[in-house]
């Protein structure tokens, strides 16, 4: 039949390939993403609310950051009307310019951070276009954005839609208007959504951020119209991350030969020094030497055997590893103090491992703990997981901070574990990852992709806190042994008493006396603070030593 | 200091939303892909081969059967040198225009099904074009493509390159060849990659292809030389799925808007009938009159506000489930079929459900189980996972069919389970999808979105396998019991004898030989199938019923 079917149509000797050919097309970005918005994390009404507000913020922080401002962020939720909501999220930040205003937040695959090596909380050009296009789709109503560069422009307002079918931002209004603010952006969306408090909430995100990252000030207003202030506890901004060229040990070979069309150097000695980050002209020279190939070849002529001997180069040449200044890790104070603040527990401790590099991207792991106190004791540890200062409320499952902590045996560390589980007691377990490159398993960065390096860096930061942990347990399982002990003593005393002053012919309670002098409780919260931070100190010296030689080799 | 360095900045009168500008920059789809190639599933050279391998085989199995013609494909992998191969794909195809071929190879999301409703394999236009950038990326080397449509033309060869900072093909070579095949299309891919064989190979993919595909021929030569033949088993190609309309309940405001901005219809009554599914005039006319909105208004002149109340005027209209002659599932003889050919058991069972739908997309979800036999018994259910024919080997955890197997109970069905888990026992579990647009986790198309209604159709179908499980399992558990009670009944024939001879006074030869008659021991495997036969029997043709009453309510 289907044979038949086929040759029929040959003897009308119009191969079926041209008809097939007319449905060839090419696919908007946007359109690609509005049929695939779970890609994007818009899912669901909740998520949503929780990824438009979370656009919005970390876009805020990183501008106020790269323009040296203490961010000082408001949010409000306004229900409108069932499921539909407007949120407007307001900055202090250094505004954004007229022009670049409608390609910001209605073009997607639009930005500053993709092409820069530097730690940022955006890196996609997804995040908040996906927001607008979501808002679009669900209720047909164009973002309003207000922004202000400084008191001496005015402030200009905007409504903007996406013309999905070309991933190009449409102006529905464009206007000056006036505005109190000296500087900063002001965004609004109406969107699809549903308002419910909780574990992977707005209010959950929002009260993570202002953790992790205690130099801000968030006012959140919610649908409710109830308040919550986020104050700042420092003023002291975070170290200005560094922009870094790629190291060549990450360098692909396709990459590599792209590099080398581009390039405006005019010979491979000062491509390789200028293009890349830790090659000087020692280095370079002993690339090429490793790779037979002359220093003074011009780029354009390298051929891509000649680009694959250069990359066997690099791998046999030694190059230190990438300067790190273009990292902004928290800091094991700054951590633990967070913590602290939050959850009331007995025992805290927090580790900021060395930097280290996955597919020549610097990272750092940050991880702490805390244990008892008020952390329910029979349920599975909680994780608090956080990427360039950003909280991850989804996908935990699917994170490799969920596979390391998996991974790790805790049982030595005094914690209960069934096999490839999450810990259970009375734990919370942070772990924070800063790099140039998070690369997150979806375009809604929700999730850590597993690469071994990254994997092996967060498992160590965990033994690290899991040692202090353990030495804490056992100290403590052990002072309340010899407690135990020391209450059972007493309880004999009376009795011993009696048969001794039979048998001494003392008075009773005399002996009784002497016996409950002889008795010493440990008093087991001072034995374990005092005990435990003379082990403490040494184990953290030894730890802050090691770890800060490893950053002084890497910088 | 931070606000110090903020106001240096402002008298220089130069506001820093400037400075920040510069950097804001269009990123090409290719450049994203490249830097989150992860996305696309080129997480590792393990995974890159599978893919590469998945995604050609995928395009010539779709391009085969929408030109009718039975598909042949050979699939090669040669070893070039350590952790560098090269993957040819050959079929028997209509070939490829001409003038399409650098797109389609060399072009990120550009293809012929992602803009119609209609079950095929590739749906993204990303896939066959992903492999390519990887391979470029990895081995600098361009993909050869040589493809002809019919004798009466001459094949064409060409070598192509993307380049990544447009999206665009680059034509290395381009030339016409000789070649012995009438119609058809080879693909050589040189990728970094590593082969092993086992759980998540191209060997396993291949097989699993074959079995879900049985009018599908596969020549398949691995890297060490060994050749497997899966040849087809039937001749008949699969019903040829149908384009459809959008159906209305899927419909969103934003892109309701958008489609009265692009129709041609020239009134609201002939929009609605022309540019959905299941809307005839009445429909239409019903639809305005809930909306209270005029029949022959303009689409161009509908707002937002009247486009609101047209969605809900939608809502209130009862239009008919949208036709389902745009899928074509396995059906539940083939499904059986297939799975008695690849696994050894006692028991098989398989179901089609009736059509359902998701967000205005129809989709159908078929099981099967087989149980007993040579599966291992002390094992986790091995399950597997099919899209549109295609085996899902990546991220089970992380899709909607093993969450749907984890929320089942089967402790009715004669299967272990502990909480939240895949249950346990000697059992296959398959499930399929097929839909006009199945909601990928990722563009690597590894897993299935959990929408609501697709996870309880899955359940569904589980479910009614499930039943005839457990008739099955409870009957052999029953037949056993009994056997263990004629046993134990035999043990005691000899006592029993003996104390009967003396208290009857008979010899206890002859007892013994009476008692031994009056013993019957189920034969179980005979007792099973044929008490089994009866029940199933019934329950199949109830099943039958109902899911053909169902289906032709839908159609």
């Amino acid at each position: 039949m289907a044979k038949q079917e086929s040759e029929l149509k040959e003897q009308k000797e119009m191969p079926i390939a041209y008809e097939l050919a007319k449905k060839q097309k090419e696919i908007s970005v946007a359109e690609f993403f509005t049929k695939n918005r779970h890609l994007l994390g818009f899912d669901n009404k909740r998520k949503a609310l929780l990824m438009a507000v979370k656009e919005a913020v970390d876009n805020s922080l990183d501008a106020c950051e790269e323009a040296r401002v203490l961010p000082e962020i408001s949010v409000e939720i306004i229900e409108m009307s069932e499921f539909k909501y407007k949120v407007v999220i307001e900055d202090n930040g250094p505004g954004i310019v007229k022009k670049q205003i409608p390609n910001i937040f209605a073009k997607l695959l639009y930005g500053s951070k993709f092409h820069t090596l530097k730690q940022a909380r955006g890196q996609q050009g997804i995040g908040i276009s996906a927001a607008v296009l979501y808002a679009q789709l669900t209720t047909g109503r164009p973002v309003k954005i207000t922004s202000r560069v400084s008191k001496k422009e005015p402030a200009f307002y905007y409504e903007l839609n996406i013309d999905t079918q070309n991933n190009k931002p449409v102006i529905a209004k464009e206007e000056t208007v006036e505005w109190a603010k000296e500087h900063g952006t002001k965004v609004e969306i109406d969107l699809e959504a549903e308002y419910v408090k909780g574990n992977q909430s707005v209010d959950e995100y929002l009260k993570q951020t202002a953790v992790i990252n205690p130099h801000i000030t968030i006012i959140y207003t919610n649908p409710k119209s109830e308040q919550v202030i986020y104050a700042r506890a420092t003023d002291k901004l975070p170290d200005e991350p560094k922009e870094i060229k790629p190291h060549p040990y990450g360098v692909e070979l396709g990459m590599l030969m792209d590099k080398l069309r581009w390039t405006e150097s005019r010979t491979l000695q000062s491509f390789l020094t200028s293009e890349f980050s830790r090659v000087g002209p020692g280095t370079a020279k002993e690339i090429c030497e490793h790779a037979a190939v002359l220093p003074n070849t011009k780029p354009s002529l390298v051929s891509r055997d000649m680009a694959e001997k250069l990359l066997q180069g690099i791998q046999k040449t030694k190059i230190i590893a990438p300067p790190t200044d273009c990292l902004s890790p928290i800091g094991e104070e700054l951590l633990e103090k967070g913590l602290r603040k939050e959850i009331r527990a007995e025992f805290y401790c927090a580790t900021s491992r060395p930097p280290s590099v996955y597919r020549g991207n610097p990272f750092i792991i940050e991880a702490a703990i805390a244990f008892g106190g008020e952390i329910p004791k029979e349920e599975k540890s909680n994780i608090l997981r956080f990427a360039n200062r950003v909280p991850l409320l989804y996908q935990e499952g699917a994170c490799a901070m969920a596979e390391s902590i998996v991974e790790t045996n805790w049982k030595p560390y005094g914690l209960q574990q069934s096999a490839d589980s999450i810990p259970f007691g009375p734990v919370v377990i942070v772990v924070h990852m800063a790099s140039v490159w998070v690369p997150f398993t979806s375009e809604s960065k929700e999730a850590i992709a597993h690469y071994p390096e990254i994997i092996k860096d967060i498992k160590l930061a965990l033994q690290e806190c899991g040692r202090l942990l353990g030495t804490y347990v056992r100290k403590k399982y052990r002072i309340s042994e010899q407690l135990e002990r020391a209450n059972m003593f007493e309880m004999y005393i009376p009795e011993v008493a009696g048969s001794l002053s039979v048998l001494a012919k003392e008075k009773k309670e005399k002996i009784l006396q002497g016996l409950q002098k002889m008795l010493v409780k440990p008093e087991i919260k001072k034995e374990i603070t005092e005990e435990g931070d003379a082990d403490d100190k040494l184990y953290r010296m030894e730890f802050k030593k090691e770890n800060e030689e490893a950053r002084e080799e890497a910088s």
